[in-house]
């Protein structure tokens, strides 16, 4: 018995998005993103998504010309056929996260929407929630963090949005307060590297005061020197839950966690530098880090995501999750991947409350918020079904929008010319 | 939808064993093993197999209690519910290999025939072979490696056998050579540790001699002082595709692999010093090894296994398989997951030859050697199925045999009273 790969769909999307503050720029109008559909000879079809820049939609097309006839049940055929799609790439970038995270594996990346939508397709041939195929889920809700941002009040030349602005202490403040009554969530993250630290721990502080039980983090993106991230540590030891990428590279991680060392026990995590299995071994060498983001789209789907789950698991390392602006299907796969990873120790990251209600391909109902978490569908498969009109208006609005990659800091620089990416600089 | 556990058997069982010798003893005339049985609500069964010792069958007995009810797609289940019932554990030993790995993880060893059993009722349910539900079989067949051991010529009191002896370097070369002949292996194994390094040097370059083509291995179970491992291993540079537990212990290990670098590029393998996850971490930061040999049976499954060899490939360690006395449900086993586990990069180990034919409780002819490797069954779940008559055959012997834990040195010592373990003596 075989379930053969007879088609497969690849469908850039656009969705709106907000001025949202970093270090590298600031959040375009429209985030891209990638869906992923392939149908079997059984007529079962399943679901993928992934980043929605050019190169990497060239990659992902690349990549489908060769997976007709594959059986979704040998995914290292699969992987094995991403990688000989990519021999002769000479594209560059496609990262999917503009100029945060550069370093990920191509294949990969590449590989993850056709691993999800094949273990979609099994699911469904079997009866049983991708959950099961992971090991079975350990929890039936999956806890999710609230996401601050730092954000102008709206995209230049548009009207003010339905957040407003958040550009000190007291704007984040509201904004996590706005996003914790509406979803519940139980555990808060501000990305910065939007304003000087000197602001940004004030912010913290804010946050501290106002939800005295919630989980905190901050996360500028490397902005920082080791020096000043040590000094961040310090002003917020027993604040945060951990402190994300203080400073850039596993090298200067390393600086900063020893010179913690003894001093606080502020935990260090990474989505930056250390975001492929090759990054693991000098990482740990170097005891650079103590909490790990996974992030099934760079990762190489869910049960490489589950590989690196068991490498923190057996080195003593945290285990968090990432994430990017994203639609439905992807917050389907998270959900089954947390829900069947026993050591996810914190909330997941996720950029949800960002988007529009109605800007999803999959059909509402099955993935919403309560207490701050999703529970984890329990039908076959990916537990989502493609809303196909949905999937025709995102699709429109990628070809609308203009936008064809991810980038930060252009934007930001067609309101700041002499805008530069803050790595290492505060 | 659920497949949930309605009763576990566990059937010990004993079959017969010739006298192969080595560092701890010799083997006894029967080797024990326990068969483990699910069936399920829709009436489906799945096999395990795992050792026969007292200990290890009272905590499978004990585990098997509170799996009734269990969804067998629910493997994070099984392995909470095999913890827990190891809560109130005060046995000791049961390592089911002698005094040879005492040091695999309990948890692990009882919690891997149910997995496997479970795998093989999951692949049943879907109509697929086990190694589609470890991601696909990279291979449609799995090489194994001939096991020669040093061996009297029969049992004390009984007939010489039908391999007679094996006691010098002619000896081996002789059994080595029938082995080869009859089954096609492509890889051989020298099981020393028996006799001083002196002669297991000549045997090894005898083998060579005999067998200028093949990959060739020697394991003393750490027999040796980490001076004699350095002269063993620069006695035979180029002989040898790896070293196996020269000497005892990651630190010894170490200093063995610290000694050769630069000198000579031998791999040292093991199958003794890291035999649980917990060893990983240590043996890694000490670059003790460069390969480890996998064994589903200690190592908590096949799942688990395959997390040891992503452990492996993330951290540029060889992966081998190791091997005791066993039936045909472990050969399956051993089969799908080193089908589906692409970097595993050696021909695995086997005792098989050393079992008579009739002596199994799988039903023949699913499983046989050719060219030294055995093809990897493609029908549901693990591809065999019990023959009862020779379940109740085997069981019987079990009774009868009164064995009830593997111990070679005991036996050594009706023959040998003064015989002394031979841990780092030569």
């Amino acid at each position: 018995m075989t379930s053969r790969i007879t088609e497969v769909t690849i469908t850039p999307v656009a969705f709106r998005d907000l001025p949202l503050l970093n270090n590298v720029g600031v959040h375009e109008p429209f985030a891209l993103r990638s869906v992923v559909e392939i149908r079997t000879e059984d007529g079962v079809s399943g679901l993928g998504e992934s980043y929605g820049d050019a190169a990497h939609l060239d990659r992902l097309r690349a990549a489908a010309q060769r997976l007709e006839g594959l059986d979704v049940f040998d995914l290292h055929a699969l992987g094995r056929e991403v990688v000989a799609s990519l021999a002769g790439d000479t594209t560059t970038g496609g990262h999917g996260m503009g100029l945060q995270v550069t370093s990920s594996n191509t294949a990969d990346r590449v590989l993850s929407p056709f691993e999800v939508a094949s273990l979609d397709v099994q699911g469904k041939l079997l009866g049983r929630p991708v959950s099961d195929l992971l090991g079975g889920a350990v929890r039936d809700e999956v806890a999710y963090s609230a996401y601050a941002f730092y954000k102008w009040a709206g995209h230049p030349g548009q009207d003010e949005d339905e957040w407003g602005a958040a550009l000190d202490p007291a704007g984040v403040v509201a904004q996590v307060r706005r996003m914790v009554d509406e979803y519940g969530f139980t555990a808060v993250k501000l990305k910065g590297g939007a304003f000087p630290p000197e602001q940004e721990v004030e912010a913290i502080k804010a946050l501290r005061a106002e939800f005295p039980d919630l989980p905190l983090r901050l996360d500028p993106n490397g902005a920082w020197t080791p020096e000043t991230s040590v000094w961040v540590a310090e002003q917020l030891e027993g604040v945060l839950e951990y402190l994300e990428d203080p400073t850039p590279g596993i090298e200067g991680m390393a600086t900063v966690a020893a010179k913690l060392k003894g001093r606080t026990d502020m935990p260090l995590a990474t989505n930056m530098c250390v975001v492929a299995f090759g990054h693991l071994p000098p990482a740990i060498a170097a005891d650079a880090v103590q909490v790990v983001l996974s992030d099934h789209h760079f990762w190489g789907g869910l049960r490489r995501s589950q590989d690196l789950a068991r490498i923190c698991e057996v080195f003593g390392l945290g285990l968090s999750m990432h994430s990017n602006s994203h639609l439905g299907i992807s917050l389907a796969a998270m959900t089954h991947l947390a829900a069947a990873t026993p050591n996810l120790d914190y909330a997941c990251d996720t950029h949800w409350p960002w988007k529009r209600v109605e800007d999803d391909v999959v059909v509402p109902g099955v993935l919403s918020f309560s207490g701050g978490a999703v529970k984890v569908p329990t039908t076959p498969g990916l537990g989502v079904e493609l809303d196909r009109d949905a999937l025709a208006r995102l699709h429109e609005q990628y070809l609308g929008c203009g936008i064809r990659n991810r980038d930060d800091t252009g934007y930001m620089r067609t309101v700041d010319p002499g805008f530069s990416p803050r790595t290492a600089v505060w």
